[in-house]
């Protein structure tokens, strides 16, 4: 195994002063310890955007109507979003998987998987959101797709989502798992009024508690009762990409939601995570340093779809780049140290 | 002229919540004004690496051998220096004007400009770096260089700089331009350790005084003898892009000192600059606010070349793209307001 002083050792041949790309040279030290080489490989690359309704939207906790998520799966393919136009811009490959929404099945097309678990997950404000059984389903959706990037070459992997509501089960995983009050955790989403947001705490709070008391025994019970189906696939994904030594791009707060939750049943998964950035949604910050990860951009993003990850992915186009083809001080005919 | 509340309608229109791509979307809106359409260009792009030495080098102002500037001339055109591979990495065209080095010269090449207007600037410890007429000469290398940008159709350039002992000028430059202490605005460069630093700011702090007193009634005079030929070909790039139209993505502390004086000469030059980051130079934060510029990444880096303009290339792909391709509401038969 290649060890952190040798990738120092390495970085500091190259023909620049010592550490003076920054954190250029840590996320590149980071890709060669993940994929113990000094020549990382960051293409090919994918993005997974898992899709799932949530019962809790009866609730009133979001400003869009819950047929978005169907409208936006069919705009994610036909290449009109945001995840689509930046997975272009970025050579990313990009499949849409249905992990649980209500939408209208679609015809079958490249890129698409119609694999839903439930049509949405139940109403977690009444009844808990998904069965352990639903759960173990969602994840190994998750799973086979960080197999089958694992079996197509695919060297960095990012898993996103479009799921409208979902920042409520998010929130409530992150005040679950992290032990903290729902006002630290839940936030606005993708733009949720004070109406909305105190409907949203309200719900999140009370969603949490018996799921507090779950947890002590039964964590995986505990976790599926407050989550989704789409996040629960991302989990799978997570924990599976670190089984299989895939280098994953984390997206923002709802994709890290799923990565604590992976975590928790899975320990170690997030070794395998680089964060691409801290988003808007007001409890990441404290999700992110639980999973001991920093993030690359701090730009105030909230939209989902795997944006953020994509975003930070000519990042890592640079970092593997400048760690795999500088020339060294020795062939300038420089010595040091 | 196209209106920031135009861009912004455009922008909300888009199948995102608005404002949930954060700082993406300023950048995307930043792009639409600076060249007045919604469809703004980032590609072809070029960078520009001006090459200059120092005569403050004897002072001992820097850990490096003042050889290292013809070194690493010959390195970024053989394609081993961390500019040149991210210049692949990002798709940027890459030349280096030699502007005032003290290397020999080289043979023709492709990329390659030797228009030197001295070799190397004098001693600012001890006369004036450059005199006006210098100063002149190696500005009107960095406008043929915008000029040949677009001529070439170029739509976002860069400049960038290789100079051994190049951030004493610029830290002369700022404490001149921002009146501030020598002490707010000299850093370690590239890596100097306290003793050298301590060199630095008493040079720094001594070169600076005598041209306070110029600076009063004539600026340019003032600039020229704290300048360097590197920095003057920048600003006058910098003035030129400004006066052409041209977008012009601003580098780390040297460029970002150039930039200064060019503001300080031709008024409104700034207003064409896109901040590409907040590097680990400890005056460059103040010359960025003197600009009016927010900085796209704070990744501590430190190396000059262009580097840090190079990095964020692809960022401005992704706001392009963002602003250029994405589908609207009304694609998906969604009404809003």
């Amino acid at each position: 195994m290649i060890t952190p002083r040798q990738v120092r050792r390495h970085l500091d041949q190259l023909t620049k002063p010592p550490g003076s790309l920054g954190r250029l040279e840590d996320l590149g030290a980071r890709l060669c310890l993940l994929q113990n080489t000094l020549e990382p490989a960051v293409r090919p690359r994918r993005l997974v955007i898992f899709a799932g309704d949530h019962g809790v939207v009866a609730e009133g906790v979001t400003a869009w109507p819950a047929e978005v998520t169907a409208l936006m799966i069919g705009n994610i393919l036909d290449g009109g979003a945001a995840s689509s136009v930046l997975a272009r811009a970025t050579g990313t490959e990009l499949v849409v998987v249905d992990a649980g929404s209500r939408a209208a099945p679609l015809p079958p097309r490249t890129g698409y998987r119609d694999a839903r678990v439930r049509a949405g997950s139940r109403n977690l404000a009444h009844e808990p959101a998904l069965t352990p059984e639903e759960w173990d389903r969602a994840t190994a959706l998750g799973r086979e797709e960080a197999e089958k990037a694992r079996h197509d070459g695919v060297r960095v992997l990012a898993a996103g989502e479009m799921g409208i509501g979902n920042s409520t089960p998010a929130a409530c995983l992150a005040s679950l798992l992290l032990d903290l009050p729902a006002e630290r955790v839940t936030g606005r989403g993708a733009g949720a009024d004070d109406a909305v947001l105190a409907r949203k705490l309200a719900v999140v709070a009370a969603a949490v508690e018996p799921a507090r008391d779950v947890l002590a025994y039964d964590a995986r019970r505990a976790i599926a009762a407050v989550a989704g189906c789409e996040i629960a696939a991302m989990a799978g994904l997570f924990a599976a990409s670190h089984r299989l030594g895939l280098t994953v791009v984390l997206d923002g707060f709802i994709a890290s939601a799923a990565a604590l939750a992976a975590e928790r049943l899975h320990p170690g998964t997030a070794g395998s995570l680089v964060a691409a950035h801290h988003s808007a949604e007001i409890g990441h910050r404290a999700v992110l340093a639980a999973l001991g990860l920093e993030p690359l951009l701090d730009w105030g993003m909230r939209l989902g779809e795997g944006t953020g990850a994509l975003l930070v992915m000519p990042l890592l186009d640079a970092a593997a780049t400048v760690v795999g083809e500088m020339a060294t001080f020795r062939d300038l005919g420089i010595e040091r140290d």
